[in-house]
C-alpha cells in the first residue's frame, strides 16, 4: 500500500518552496515571514513550515488558534523553535490561556478582542484600510496608539492587479495611520504586494500563495518557481468498439477506435466538478483532453493519442504540472490557483521532495 | 478550544441517516447496503458507518483499498462486525494480499484485475452497461460466466432523472447480461434507481447520497430526512459607516448604516469560491446575503436584517441547514450537494447528534 501508483498524489518540491521563499525575501527587501494558513495551503503545514524554517524563516502566520498549536508543535518537535506564529483571526472569549501556552501572537482585530486578549501578551493590530473584512478602522486606531503592538498589519484587497486604484488608496491609509505609531514595525504586501513598489514593503512582507508556485500577478509571466505536481493513477483502459456516452448524464460521446483511461481523481479530491468536459491532463508529456462528467472518485482522459506501448499500467495523468501550472487549472475551473490547491483532498497522497 | 461556537461546525444527526437508511430500505424492498467512500460523503465514515451498522446494515462500499481498510478497522474496533466491504476500485498489483487481511471484497472491472486478484477469494464483478468507465462489457462478461461472483453489479448513468432513456437500456443490457449467470446475487440501484421502478432493485441497493439527505430526483419533492447542518461562527461585526468596496477585488459595495458579519468559513473550508457575491445563510433564521468574494477563510455576510439583540458574539451562520438543503448551496453554486458535502474541509469540526 504504500507504492505511490496507487493513488493519486501531490508531489512538493520543498527545495523549489525554499527558493520561492528566498526570492520572495529578497524582493521583499529581506524582510519576510510565510503565511502557512489551510495546511500551508493544502500542501502540508508541518513539511512546509520546516522547509521554510531550514532557510531562515522566523515568523509565520495562520488563520486559527488551532492552526496556531498545530504549527507550534510542529516547530517545537522539529526543531526547537524561536518563530512567531501569528494567528490572523485574533483572539476570541477565553481563548488568551491558549494563545499564552502556545506562545502564540493574536492579530488584533477590534475592541471585542482586544478586551479578550487584556494585554496578556505581545499582540499585533489590524487596521483595514480596504478589505473590510477584520481589523479596527483608521479612526479605530488613532485611539489604541498608546499600546504596545508587536507589529500593525493591513492586508491588500487587490494587489495581484497591480494598476488598481486601490492598492495606492489602501498605501496612503496605512501610512496615515501608522504617523499615530512611531517606531512601529509594520506589514502591508501579501504575495502579490511584494511586486508593487517598495513602498509597500515596510518591515515585513507575509507571502503565502506564492511560496506554493502561484503567480503574483497572473497578467504577466510568473517569477514564481513550480512547486506541486498534482497526478493520478489509470484505474483502466477502454478501447471503444463502438460510440456511446460516458459517465454520469451521457454529457459526452466516446468515439469508436479511441481510447479511455479511467483515472482515479473525482471532485472528492478537489478536482472540481466544473471541470467536466473541458480540463486537459498530462499523459507521458501528451496533452489529454478530460471526457464526461468529472465523477466523485474518477474521471474520464481520452488518452488516444498517447503512444500505446506508453499506455501502461503504470502510467499516471498529471493535472498540476510544469506544462499545466495550478493557475491554468484554476483557469479552466473559472476559480484561482489557491481555490484548487486548498481543495485538494485527505485521499492525495503528498509526497515531500527534498532536494 | 472545544467550544464549538470557536468553529466552523457540520453537525451530523446519526438519527436521521439511520432513518433515512430505513426508508432507502424499505423502498428497496428489504436488501440495501450503504456507500460509504470518500469518507461517508465528507461527514465521517468511523461515525456514519457504525449508526448504519447499529440499525442492521451489513455490506458496505467503499471506492479504494485504504477506505476499505479504514472501514474494516472501524468496524472491528467499534462493534466486532460480520459486515462486507466492496471495494469498488477493484484491486492493483501485489494488492490481493492486503484484501485477504482487512477480509475486502474486490469489484473486479476488468481481465488485469481478474488476473492480479486471481481467485483469492469471494469477489465482485462490474458490467459496465453505459457508464464507461469501470467494469467488463457484457460481451466480456459472458466469458467469465463459470467463475463464482459474490456479486454482479453495474452501475446507473442518468438515475436521478427518472424519464430519461438511459435508463430503460441499461435495464435491458444488465438483465441480458445476467441472463448467463443464473443464480447470481445482482445489483444495480444507487439512491436514485431505488426510487426507479421496482425492476431495478435486484438483490441489493446501494445508496449513497441519500442516506445523507440529498434528493434522489432534484425534480421532485425530497423524501429523505435533513443530516447535515453546516454553520460557522462570527469572527467580527462591521457597522459600516461610509459606502466602502468588501472583499478582494473589491466586487460588492457595503451601504453605509448596514452591519456586516465576518464570518469563519472560507473556500478552504469547501465553501465554493464560485458562491461570492450570490449565496445566502441563515442567521437565527433570517436569510442573509453573502457579500462580496468568499475568501480562503472568511465570507461577508450582511446582517442588517437580523434584529440587533439577535446579533451576539455567540451567533452563527448556518449555510447547509433546513432552509437551504444541501441541493440548495449546489444549485447556487452551479453544481451538486455530493461535491459540496465531499469538499468540506478538515478545519470544520464534525459533530455528532445520537438522537
Amino acid at each position: 500500500m504504500e507504492n505511490i501508483h496507487n493513488s493519486p498524489t501531490l508531489k512538493i518540491d520543498l527545495a523549489a518552496l525554499a527558493r520561492n521563499y528566498a526570492l520572495l525575501k529578497s524582493k521583499a527587501g529581506g524582510k519576510c515571514s510565510a503565511v502557512v494558513k489551510a495546511n500551508a495551503y493544502g500542501l502540508g503545514v508541518r513539511e512546509a513550515a520546516l522547509a521554510l524554517y531550514d532557510v531562515g524563516c522566523r515568523e509565520f502566520f495562520v488563520a486559527t488558534l488551532e492552526e496556531g498549536v498545530e504549527l507550534r508543535n510542529t516547530l517545537v518537535t522539529g526543531h526547537g523553535s524561536q518563530a512567531a506564529i501569528y494567528v490572523f483571526h485574533g483572539v476570541r472569549k477565553n481563548q488568551a490561556k491558549d494563545f499564552i501556552a502556545h506562545e502564540l501572537i493574536p492579530v488584533l482585530n477590534d475592541r471585542a478582542q482586544i478586551e479578550h486578549w487584556n494585554n496578556a501578551g505581545p499582540a499585533a493590530l489590524h487596521i483595514d484600510t480596504g478589505m473590510c473584512r477584520l481589523g479596527v478602522t483608521p479612526a479605530e486606531a488613532e485611539t489604541l496608539a498608546a499600546h504596545h503592538w508587536t507589529l500593525i498589519l493591513s492586508h491588500l484587497a487587490c494587489a495581484n492587479e497591480a494598476a488598481h486604484p486601490g492598492n495606492a488608496k489602501q498605501l496612503t491609509l496605512f501610512k496615515k495611520a501608522l504617523a499615530h505609531f512611531p517606531g512601529a514595525r509594520a506589514s502591508l504586501a501579501n504575495s502579490s504586494g511584494i511586486f508593487l513598489s517598495n513602498e509597500h514593503h515596510f518591515n515585513l512582507a507575509r507571502p503565502g500563495c506564492s511560496l506554493y508556485g502561484i503567480s503574483p500577478d497572473t497578467a504577466r509571466p510568473n517569477p514564481m518557481e513550480h512547486v506541486a505536481t498534482l497526478s493520478a493513477p489509470v484505474l483502466q483502459y477502454r478501447v471503444i468498439d463502438h460510440d456511446q456516452p460516458v459517465g454520469y448524464g451521457g454529457t459526452a460521446t466516446a468515439r469508436k477506435g479511441s481510447v479511455l483511461a479511467t483515472v482515479e481523481l473525482g471532485y472528492a479530491d478537489g478536482f472540481q466538478r466544473v471541470l467536466s468536459n473541458h480540463a486537459f491532463g498530462y499523459a507521458a508529456g501528451v496533452k489529454v483532453p478530460l471526457i464526461g462528467r468529472v465523477s466523485m472518485d474518477m474521471v474520464s482522459i481520452d488518452v488516444s493519442s498517447v503512444p500505446e506501448h506508453l499506455r501502461t499500467p503504470d502510467l499516471r495523468i498529471e493535472f498540476i504540472c510544469r506544462q499545466q501550472p495550478v493557475d491554468m487549472l484554476a483557469e479552466a475551473a473559472g476559480t484561482i490557483g489557491y481555490e484548487i490547491f486548498t481543495g485538494l483532498g485527505r485521499r492525495i497522497k503528498r509526497v515531500y521532495r527534498h532536494e
